[in-house]
């Protein structure tokens, strides 16, 4: 198999509702990764592009081959991934795969979703549709739910009192959000305290209104290339050196292994095998922090902190930059922001741009040589994980 | 690349509305592809599936990752490919192109729907929304009117009197629902004859009732082995010797081009290329008859008759089984129907079948060495071929 880097990236801001078509968000994001990688559209030969509700926001299916058409990568094979918030991330892996693997030397990957725009009631009942459809939305657990479920068992079964853990997800989102406001393209800016997510309004207990993230428009974009074509395009390669991705079924279907996803556990070793590295060799880590016990769950899944821990490391600062590794210095989903089917490759655009150094000085993690990405689907349906690897 | 064979193929009836959930419906095709393939579930090492209107006939999204539940092939990485008609296609030739490069060494790939579930005019409207949603459907262009509107570029450039092109579409319909009437698991098993086409009430002048596939409920399933695996599993393994895919955006950027179309081109010749073949070693083709003009316009374009001129070959029995090459001898979506994710698996089902010489005797292509599929998504954004050869 071939090496294979990241020679140019591009997102727009996240934000809440705004005019551009999924088409048009996706095109700019393109615009700016093909423009980054000395490139032209019609260099590259295949498109990528997590989407998951451009049907319900905007009546638009099949947006893949209007992007190809709208941006000038005329008739090349263009897939769209459609695995909840993890579409992105099943974009960029095949993409990787189909590079390394020699079928294609350049190519374009990411997503785009309308989320925002369809407003957070109608998000949130078609986005329920990704769970199970028989057994589980139709006993009404939207995704709040099924968090704030996650969340009684992780404090059951690490013996940790619930207000205490409720402490523990509010320092998640406080250091979301500190982060976030040095994002310029990140969706919500506001400096949120511990005092303030614990009294926000009550989602679903013990889920409050600052342990979620929103639901966001915007688009991210990757260009992939073969070593060979990468030395030729820029002299700050970063290249994908693992990948995983693994599925699941309805939550009751993996009974007493919750609050781990054995989904996340399997995809994370692969990527680890892959790249021939350890938890311990991560930097950085962009992780999908949907709501603040997410990302408790997701940092002991990838085995960066023991099982019952990280609620404690993010108090002490141990998933801070500067800490044992940074965890979501864009802000993650909680402030960057959470476009769907573009989250995995907004995950990926902040990765690349932290290993080259050029991310705003107040969240930029110095010296950072390693980083992952972690996108979990649905209630766990697909998880996605990809380490790349600073080439210089 | 490793050489890639299909070890075994399973597919449902195609059907009215019915019972059976997507995931149901898929894993049914998927448990006759793995026995027929001497395997067990524990051996599928990824899923790629083709499902378009799930969200809309039963609320369920990402439902690969229910299937690899449901089937009992854990946490497998699992791909949803959504490019309309396409879909299923699409899915087959990652599939493909990840077995040839080494990363699995077995695979399940075909598509599942249920479009007949949702009825016509829901099916009809949500499905609209795979042409362009700012210039083509809130004009009320759907698929029917595309069509229309194709037949009557086609009667004008190539000099046809429409009078003459409706008895040639007539001809098509005609030797399809002749064809599916010898396809147990075919939708429709109708006698029709060129007047009951011509007397058919008209959809969108000049394509009648009978020039029009129905929607269909209904699953297709392939397993995919390296050639190492293939050769230890069956004694008659099918090996998938080229695929090819290719976008395209709004009809209107396509503008004096049309009838024809160049993603096609593209696609079939990627195709081609790939096998070392040309259009005149294919036996048989599978090629997508949505409405019956689009047959022509496929036959034309994939190079098996000159342009202008695949209605008279239809007509002197050139596309019949012992003619130049047979054309759906499935009866086609026409009379076996189309279940949209679910399509391009259905084609691949037939050609595989056909190949090893075990269809019903009445529609059997004596011989075949060499099949085709075609499938076209949307109006044209997303077209897939893949062409098959015996192995043995």
């Amino acid at each position: 198999m071939r090496k294979v880097a990241v020679v140019g990236v591009g997102q727009t801001k996240f934000s809440s509702a705004q005019e551009k078509t999924g088409v048009e968000l996706f095109a700019e994001a393109a615009m700016d990764a093909i423009n980054e990688s000395n490139l032209k559209p019609g260099d590259v030969q295949a498109l990528f592009v997590g989407n998951v509700l451009g049907d319900f926001s905007e009546g638009q299916g099949m947006v893949q081959a209007f992007i190809t058409d709208n941006i000038g990568a005329f008739n090349i094979p263009a897939n769209k991934y459609d695995g909840a918030c993890a579409s992105a991330s099943m974009a960029l892996r095949d993409a990787f795969m189909l590079v390394a693997s020699g079928y294609y030397d350049i190519v374009l990957a990411g997503g785009t979703e309308r989320a925002a725009t369809m407003g957070t009631p109608l998000a949130t009942r078609t986005f329920a549709m990704f769970s199970d459809s028989r057994y589980e939305y139709p006993c009404g657990i939207t995704f709040p739910a099924v968090f704030a479920l996650l969340a009684h068992l992780y404090a059951r079964k690490y013996g940790i009192p619930l207000e205490r853990l409720k402490e523990q997800m509010a320092a998640v989102s406080v250091q979301s959000y500190r982060h976030g406001r040095f994002n310029p393209k990140a969706h919500l800016h506001k400096e949120v305290t511990i005092d303030d997510v614990l009294s926000s309004f009550m989602v679903s207990t013990p889920i409050q209104l600052h342990d979620c993230c929103p639901f966001s428009d915007g688009a991210a974009a990757v260009i992939l290339a073969s070593e060979e074509r990468a030395n030729r395009l820029t002299d700050r390669p970063v290249y994908i050196v693992g990948a995983g991705q693994a599925s699941s079924g309805p939550l009751s279907s993996q009974q007493d292994y919750l609050p781990r996803f054995r989904a996340r556990e399997v995809s994370a070793k692969q990527a680890y095998d892959m790249a021939g590295l350890a938890p311990s060799d991560i930097d950085i880590c962009e992780l999908h922090d949907c709501f603040s016990i997410a990302s408790l769950i997701a940092a002991e899944g990838l085995g960066f902190f023991d099982f019952g821990t990280s609620g404690q490391a993010w108090q002490k600062g141990q998933a801070d930059i500067g800490g044992r590794l940074a965890v979501n210095p864009s802000g993650g989903l909680k402030s960057k922001g959470h476009p769907i089917g573009a989250t995995g490759g907004g995950q990926v655009y902040e990765i690349v741009r932290q290993l080259r150094g050029e991310v705003e000085p107040e969240r930029q993690v110095d010296g950072a040589r390693i980083g992952m990405t972690d996108t979990l689907g649905g209630d766990g349906g697909t998880i996605c994980n990809i380490i790349l690897k600073r080439g210089w």
